[in-house]
């Protein structure tokens, strides 16, 4: 979602945070604004749309202090307008929030009722009620903070400036990450959601845990718990330890993968896509004939993948097919090459493969060229062996990919396959420009919204500790979701070695319901679409016969929500994007439930990162 | 493999045993031949091929006796020649067999020392000298079969016959069934290999089991152990309830169904065969043009249905697409309905349902018909709702399937799909008459092999056992093996609630690997083709692991059976026909297990036999 960069320090507040603001654009946004203390008085300036909106509304403008906050933010409580944009301000109090508060409705009520007059359709703007309210009382900050971080119930990260304390910043998380980067020899502070929004500045950083807050004044940074019990952290200097600096503070390359996530996306889709005209532009991939024309000529689409690659791949049948008409088919690498395939003329078939190494898929890409298929390959590694075999090439762009189970390298494909899948329809006259303008803007909009979903990790967390207790689990979905589930399931099983299968779920009846008893979990990937309603009914059979029901779902369901154990919500997106939110709490269970077990989240047992043999 | 006929009693018995013998045709034989006492004589007369061939030579022979014994052999030691034909006669001693003595080679050696005139390949003589042996030193039957008997180890039923004494038959089984049928008012005596030899003569049966011997002589009817202790058989009048008669003995419709195999794929094939060319001849499947013009215009195929039947579809995909080269696509029907299916003109949608009443596969036709298709059914049941939908049908003709977890329905589509295959391959040219005619033979030996298979119950019956042990269950298998994997991992999924998973074994690699430990087991179907070296090489990773194996193999392939914990044979066949024997001892294991669990193997919990619901 959105980007927070706080600054305290000698600098030009505005110069630090607009370039910060700038290093966090990946993660997509629909407005942005400062805060910055300017003799004594808050200043304020917020503009809907990019950052160069913002930078010209500031341009010319001098500040005249050290103290600023900054945030790019992507819509979720109200439009995205500049009313809704932070920081938001009551009072002598401004705010910058990520991420979510639950009680937001009761908070509102209570603040009405106590007369306040509330000007956005923000969750965050109580935020600033709240702590206004407190400081009028006390007139000590920190304490307002505590007072108000008490009331809130959600996932969040707020950094807090007070008009009339031009040398003291306070910020507190529960959920999304907020790190203090420290440079004490030029005396400087920043509070960032992520330390690229710092890095040219410093190298030293404190990660601040859940319901933690940091305090910063006069060259004094303390940390507290939520109840003000003092804290010690750990300074993380990121030069000292490579492999910290690799892991960027995250306890296992795959977790750290996992939030990666975002960046990722974001990355694979950016060259593709104009994001003035919601535009896309796969162009120059290789082949020897424009991509349109090639897109034209094809009858027919094989992908060819193994493992992880091969549930991918059987997303972009779904989305190819429903968008661009043309029949699409999935093989298993080493199923498909031993089975002598029958590949007729005008077949493009599109390998998968992250490190582009895979044997299996490199001898199947090898076959179809053989048999006179035009081959595209998306891999992450430029110039692997099975990208240099191909004819076209598409590229994750997601950055080395550490954990042998892969997860950017997943979304980062089901990124690509949006793109293949309305390119092809454009092509082929199939989409319409409006069609193509709304599902490039749900694309856009998913890096900020898997970080609404990285927001709510805690909830991910806790419900993997129910997982220890079953014998087994069935992973079902349909349609783009049926995937999702063979993916979600995989994961558990190379992770937590916990045995998970996926299913179609309106296969349940015809066998694996009668593996279904109080010891069998159910997780269900049903994000609210056309479909929900025949899985709902599947869930019920499951449910009548004691199955225990773990379910992701769209927002607030209430029909699945009632019937699930644990309801771990992603937010609301177009049909085809879907599968790139709700794989990411499969992830973060499957994570979370392998590291309470303590297996090796990194390095499973048995398996490798890149199968070069057969 | 073979059919037994033995009879005592009044009748000529040349007469009862040819029509019994005709009654168990359909298991398949390449020879035929009886041994009916004559005057106190035993006169044998023995065929190769075809039974009017035996007829022919029968033909106005009177036999002046009332005791005989007559076979159909299915070659196994030893060519189709009328010198291994049976019954084997050795001195005063005739002989009919079923099954296989493994220690074969042992006991030819030892009668080879004593100076024995061995006159056949078959292991089948080797019973008849044991017993002449015997017969000589004692001059009693049964002490000299009961010596016999304990001399052998295999599967096998033998039902003997000792020329001077003429009101005398002994008889006995370790594997295949054996059956006493009695006639009490009409002092009549049978010992057949399947009701189906007696039914018209008598309702009263008595079921051997494993390692009984019968002794009929003087109209007294005696049991015993092996080692001779006196045994009290119940006599099941087949009459006198309505499901004993159903289940023909069995104790489940499942493990009657699964015994009624051979006859399902010969009735499932029979209507299309020309048994004397060796010719398929797939004629008024019901399309408003002949079957191969049809077969010539298509371009694709996709195969829609649900649970075992997507399985069946699955295995059809691999066959039709390597014989006739037409591009084939395999759905889960309720998949395929939602996800508005690209359906180019030229399709032949093909769905299979036992029921033909299954809800999803149902609407997956009609959507299809819509679309423009061209749509044939698999059905077992006649007009039912899926057959009538379609333009163009072929049947199972497996008889009612009682049982929930479908076995011969399974079996008798798997041959269906042969025969498509091999149509579409003729139809367009892709196939010589003589690769036809000798898939054609493979598909003609099945039912005997099925029978074969099925001798050695009980060894998949023990192996059953061990499988109680485990935490799960990797089901692997290449090519078409791979869907016989995920059949037989749902087999147990159904039948005993243990979760299965079926994975090709190429993907192994790709992340179940993480699973494996001393407390997994992989089955693996790995019939001798040219993929089981690959299949052997994933072996060795899960073995290296811990991996407790369990094979499915041909015949004896030591580098299979050294690393594995059980090593379950099926006999040689095409690689196209391999999946209808590899899969029956999956389903009895599966069967075995659930029932030594005390599940209810006919109705397991949570299921219904046709899913006419979404």
């Amino acid at each position: 979602m959105c980007g927070i960069v706080g600054y305290l320090g000698p600098q030009d507040p505005k110069n630090i945070i607009v370039e910060g603001l700038k290093k966090l654009e990946y993660r997509g946004y629909d407005s942005a604004g400062v805060a910055i203390l300017n003799d004594g008085k808050t200043k304020r300036v917020r503009a809907e749309g990019k950052l160069k909106n913002l930078e010209e509304k500031l341009a010319g403008e001098k500040f005249n202090g050290h103290l600023g906050i900054g945030h790019t933010r992507w819509a979720t409580h109200g439009a995205a307008v500049e009313r809704n944009a932070h920081p938001h301000q009551v009072g002598e109090i401004s705010i910058v929030h990520n991420g979510i508060i639950e009680n937001y409705l009761e908070i509102k009520q209570e603040l009405l009722s106590r007369g306040a007059d509330i000007s956005s359709d923000t969750d965050s703007e109580l935020v600033a009620h709240l702590i206004n309210e407190e400081i009028k009382k006390t007139q000590n900050l920190l304490q307002a903070v505590q007072t108000t971080l008490s009331k809130l119930i959600g996932a969040f990260s707020v950094v807090v400036m007070w008009e009339k304390s031009p040398d003291e910043l306070v910020a507190f998380k529960d959920g999304p990450p907020l790190i203090v980067g420290l440079n004490a020899d030029k005396n400087e502070y920043f509070v960032v959601s992520d330390v690229q929004a710092a890095l040219q500045h410093t190298k030293d950083y404190v990660y601040l845990e859940d319901r933690e807050v940091v305090h910063i004044q006069n060259k004094d940074v303390k940390y507290y718990s939520a109840l003000g019990a003092p804290l010690k952290k750990q300074v993380v200097t990121l030069d000292w330890n490579p492999e910290q600096i690799e892991k960027m503070g995250f306890k296992h390359f795959m977790l750290k993968e996992i939030y990666e996530q975002p960046r990722a996306v974001a990355m694979a889709i950016q060259p593709h896509i104009d994001t003035d005209k919601h535009e896309v532009n796969l162009k120059n991939l290789g082949f020897d004939k424009p991509v349109d024309e090639v897109f034209k000529s094809i009858e027919r689409i094989i992908f060819v993948a193994c493992g992880t690659s091969f549930y991918a791949g059987n997303v972009a049948q779904y989305l190819i097919e429903q968008v661009s008409g043309i029949p699409v088919q999935v093989d298993i690498a080493s199923e498909f090459r031993y089975r002598k395939p029958i590949i007729p003329k005008n077949t493009l078939v599109i390998t998968i493969s992250q490190s582009g190494e895979t044997a299996d898929t490199l001898a199947a890409i090898r076959m179809a060229k053989e048999k006179g298929a035009l081959t595209l390959s998306i891999t992450n590694v430029q110039r692997s062996s099975i990208d240099r075999e191909a004819h076209g090439h598409l590229y994750m762009n997601s950055g080395v990919e550490v954990g042998v189970a892969s997860t950017k390298a997943f979304t980062s494909t089901l990124a690509l396959a949006n793109l293949l899948a309305l390119q092809i329809a454009k092509a082929r006259g199939t989409l319409s420009r409006a069609q193509e303008q709304e599902y490039v803007k749900s694309l856009l909009a998913i890096p900020s919204q898997i970080e609404v979903v990285l927001a709510f990790d805690k909830y991910f967390s806790e419900a993997s500790k129910k997982l220890q207790d079953f014998k087994g689990f069935l992973y079902l979905g349909r349609g783009v979701s049926y995937p999702i589930a063979l993916e979600g399931a995989l994961k558990l099983k190379e992770l937590a070695y916990m045995h998970a299968e996926g299913y179609a779920a309106g296969e349940m009846k015809h066998g694996p319901l009668a593996l279904i008893d109080a010891r069998m979990a159910i997780v269900v990937v049903a994000p609210t679409d056309e479909l929900i309603e025949k899985t709902i009914s599947n869930l019920q059979e499951a449910k009548a016969r004691g199955g225990k029901i773990i379910s992701i779902g769209t927002d607030e369901n209430p029909s699945l929500k009632s019937m699930s154990e644990y309801y771990l919500s992603i937010p609301a997106t177009s049909w085809m994007t879907s599968p790139l939110l709700s794989v990411v709490p499969l992830q973060l269970m499957a994570y979370h439930l392998a590291d309470s077990l303590g297996y090796d989240v990194d390095q499973p047992r048995n398996l490798a990162k890149s199968v070069t043999v057969e």
